[in-house]
């Protein structure tokens, strides 16, 4: 069959040429924008143009440090197209973490979102490789700054050839893109995408029994697409022809449920937190969210209460899925096989609030000790990922082989996973307390936990013990004006777990140390706790 | 990014793995059998192990000659997994046909059905490649035959490894299949399939704005799986754990009826001929076919009347289709954008009834003698695709050089392609007339006179002349009991062609000459006419 390479050029130019009038709504500093693909097309050949005249080549890499918008969107292509890489820069990262992966990657041209100009500014001078910025706003004028030499984005777009050819000269496994994955330590560890990847992932995502991803979708990632390509959105719904909603900086549920009642977004990805914010938003106000046919939610588990929430206060499909920044990131995804539809409401919301079946394309297993673990929903073992959309290593990176073994992808996710082949996480494993050659589930101990109406959170780490090696011990906070014994969680806890997984103890703190986005920061937790016991 | 190759294996593992439940319904000349995919996949590894007792090693050529039933998709995939090459054999070609393709292919083992074994005893001397017969039926005792050696498929299986590990040791350019396409003259022309081009095509399949197939799907190919693979649809119906309905032999709009009401088959795929039968068949019977989500139609252009009378009278969603042999097949789909779905019903049935949109992951273009046409749905030109489920080249046929050339397989179809990337067959290359510089298309002549009351048939060929090079001539073929002249005839065509369009001359004659699949055989004609006419 012919040779013909898996590129992201034939993407924009399937929506050139077939979607010319399709559109992109972005929202910006500057207000609503409305372009369609004939326009984005051309602009985003003339990007490429600019970038090629500031001496941007073939396998050289181009930052981005930008929010969900148009400009962001015609970058994604741009870079790729010409043969460059696109290099998403995570826009939380602490200073430190920046100046390392911007150095580590070599990027040579950098594209920054006008409001997050301050953070470059102040990193310039630690900056060797980067000769040009450009700076995304309304504006053709670039800022008063003290970068040099600092481009304007629509000026170079509007000076650029809006007929540019995007290159014939990619193989499908060169590098298209790449995004760092924060470590828990150390530093960020380099994840490169290539265009086979990447097809091949927005393939699955249109299939029908993943997201099935369509013309007729609009999509709104709020998702940022400095993270883990914004699960893959923009390349697909480009593609595809759908209608791309992207909602820009500083988004707040506000702004999220008023852009999904005025352009009918069908579809929505995103984390856990924010589907939160948003449902508080959606019981307050009186928003139309009828268009809505899934939301996408990924990046942590998410709790059934809110899943049903969703599902039966707002009638929005809810759909659950796994992935990380080394997958592209779509693994798993929550749907009902179709025996499953006619089974009573609570075990559909079960097998749903699981991450779900690996999608088609990819392979996974889960191993312990032992091997290969039983898909009885209850062996634990660590999670393993192969296909052709995963990273085998980290960019240059020698913490690769801690990670990527005999073709596999090591998560560091302990799961379980059940007879119908979904995937339930149960920890990290890390985390995870091996009790007497057993392993208990810290998550699952945390999250009977936290549905005590006291309990504002708790995370469970383990303490060494003498017979038993580790022990779970609990680390609860109170809700304001609460109080609560030992005896009454332990109590709470007994009658959902076996004798042997019930904490040894529980420690009343203050505040549980977290991640900069959110996640539980088990490490700390655990030197606090070492402290405080004197082990 | 990991270099995982598309394989086969994946897919029937995959079912196994997660589907094992979900069953395959196969009638066969015993009656109805039902096997999950776990028994499947067990009979599949029984099978590969059998051919490998055989003798059939890593690339040697399999050949089936079968119905669509659940031994011949225990075929499609034993035998790729195991590295080996499934052929399926058309069963309706010409014994000359035949013994030239099994031969031109060197197949080294040939699985036959019972009620088709007739067919090879009478060509077995001629096959030397062949090592062993394998009949195919109910039975685990083969039937008195001249045939040596002929092996029951049942009795193998039983015998077979049913543990039986498929090859690791595919790359994913290797062949996987083979079909042979027949050739207007000269014998038929082979069509490799690799292993990559199935699995991408069966991702394509599956994807929202193409067929949408998916694990909640009852799918009955109608299409043989000896022609093109079934259009894919057993490989991508086993991969996503679908259920299958396989009609088996001589099936008639009876059974067809029966087996959608019977099994609520919610997709089924075949040519025009079929559907008009079953439509037929429908306004006899009264049958429930509220589970039919689309009916796919391709191989030959449907007529306007017939997509109507399916979805207006019965409900049933038709999509138009097109592809070939060399192309897996699937290229175009017709389906309405978003936009278009509010239009008047007569233009959306306008834009179903043409061959549709290119698939996403293939190019099309399509030229004249003036370079690429404009995509104003009048222009015509040959249509062009290039993709990576496309042959590049004929099996060892040195006819390749004049279908694939600069990267591109020349379809010799000639299309228009409207505004909004809709592709419309208006003839073949060989059969369009040029009437001084200009195209004239036969088919929609042919079209037009066969939508006049009185016409049965009509073929519209080429004559030779002095000053435009070529005119149109028409061959009508009337109604029982009908009388037209032949100004009757042009004045019907009058309001509805420029002038320089309408025929020379009408041939009243008894029968159109046609092909063994009822297409009309223009050679024949042409040559026929030439006669009458002298020149």
């Amino acid at each position: 069959m012919m040779n013909t390479p898996l590129t992201l050029v034939s993407l924009i130019e399937r929506a050139e040429k077939y979607f010319p009038k399709k559109e992109i709504i972005s929202r910006t500093q500057g207000g609503i924008h409305r372009l369609n693909y004939k326009e984005t097309g051309k602009r985003t050949r003339a990007l490429s143009s600019a970038l090629e005249k500031l001496g941007v080549r073939k396998g050289d890499k181009v930052g981005t440090f930008a929010w969900n918008h148009h400009r962001h969107l015609e970058a994604y292509f741009a870079i790729p197209s010409m043969g460059a890489v696109l290099h998403t820069i995570n826009i939380r990262l602490a200073e430190e973490h920046l100046v390392y992966i911007i150095n580590h990657a070599e990027d040579k041209v950098l594209l920054i979102d006008i409001d997050l100009l301050p953070l470059i500014e102040k990193i310039k001078d630690k900056l060797p490789t980067v000769e040009a910025f450009i700076v995304m706003s309304d504006e053709e004028k670039p800022p008063e700054s003290n970068i040099e030499p600092l481009h304007s984005y629509e000026a170079l777009v509007s000076e650029g050839d809006e007929a540019y050819q995007f290159s014939t000269d990619i193989e499908e496994e060169d590098p298209a893109g790449m995004c760092y994955t924060s470590a828990t330590t150390g530093k960020p560890k380099g994840v490169v995408y290539s265009h086979r990847g990447i097809v091949l992932h927005s393939m699955a995502l249109s299939m029908a029994d993943t997201a099935a991803i369509s013309e007729s979708d609009v999509l709104m990632p709020v998702v940022p697409m400095f993270h883990a390509n914004a699960w893959g959105m923009p390349f697909v719904g480009t593609w595809l022809g759908s209608t791309q909603v992207l909602p820009g900086p500083m988004m707040t549920p506000k702004i999220l449920a008023e852009l999904i009642e005025s352009y009918k977004v069908t579809l929505t990805a995103g984390v856990p937190t924010i589907w939160l914010g948003l449902l508080n938003e959606l019981e307050k106000g009186n928003y139309n969210t009828e268009s809505v046919r899934a939301v996408l939610c990924g990046g942590a588990a998410a709790p059934k209460g809110m899943i049903r929430a969703f599902e039966t206060d707002h009638g929005i499909p809810f759909i659950h899925a796994y992935g990380m920044t080394e997958t592209t990131p779509l693994v798993t995804l929550a749907r009902l096989k179709s025996y499953q539809t006619e089974l009573p409401e609570e075990d559909r919301l079960e097998i749903r609030s699981k991450q779900g079946m690996v999608v088609p394309g990819l392979d996974v297993k889960a191993i312990n000790e032992n091997g290969e673990i039983k898909s009885d929903g209850k062996e634990m073992g660590e999670l393993l990922i192969r296909g052709s959309w995963i990273a085998d290593e980290y960019y240059n990176d020698i913490r690769s082989q801690d990670v990527y073994r005999d073709g596999w992808l090591y998560t560091g996710d302990v799961v379980t996973i059940d007879e119908e082949g979904s995937i339930k996480i149960v920890d990290r494993t890390k985390d995870l307390i091996k009790s007497g050659g057993e392993w208990i589930s810290s998550v699952d101990l945390e999250n009977a936990i936290m549905a005590h109406e006291s309990v504002f959170e708790a995370a469970v780490v383990s303490i060494p013990h003498p017979k038993w090696q580790e022990r779970p011990l609990a680390c609860v906070v109170l809700k304001e004006n609460e109080q609560l014994s030992k005896q009454d969680i332990i109590e709470f806890l007994e009658p959902q777990f076996a004798k042997w997984w019930l904490p040894d103890d529980i420690m009343f703190i203050e505040e549980i140390p977290k991640t900069s986005v959110g996640k539980f920061l088990k490490r700390a937790l655990r030197e606090q706790v070492n402290e405080q016991l004197n082990v």
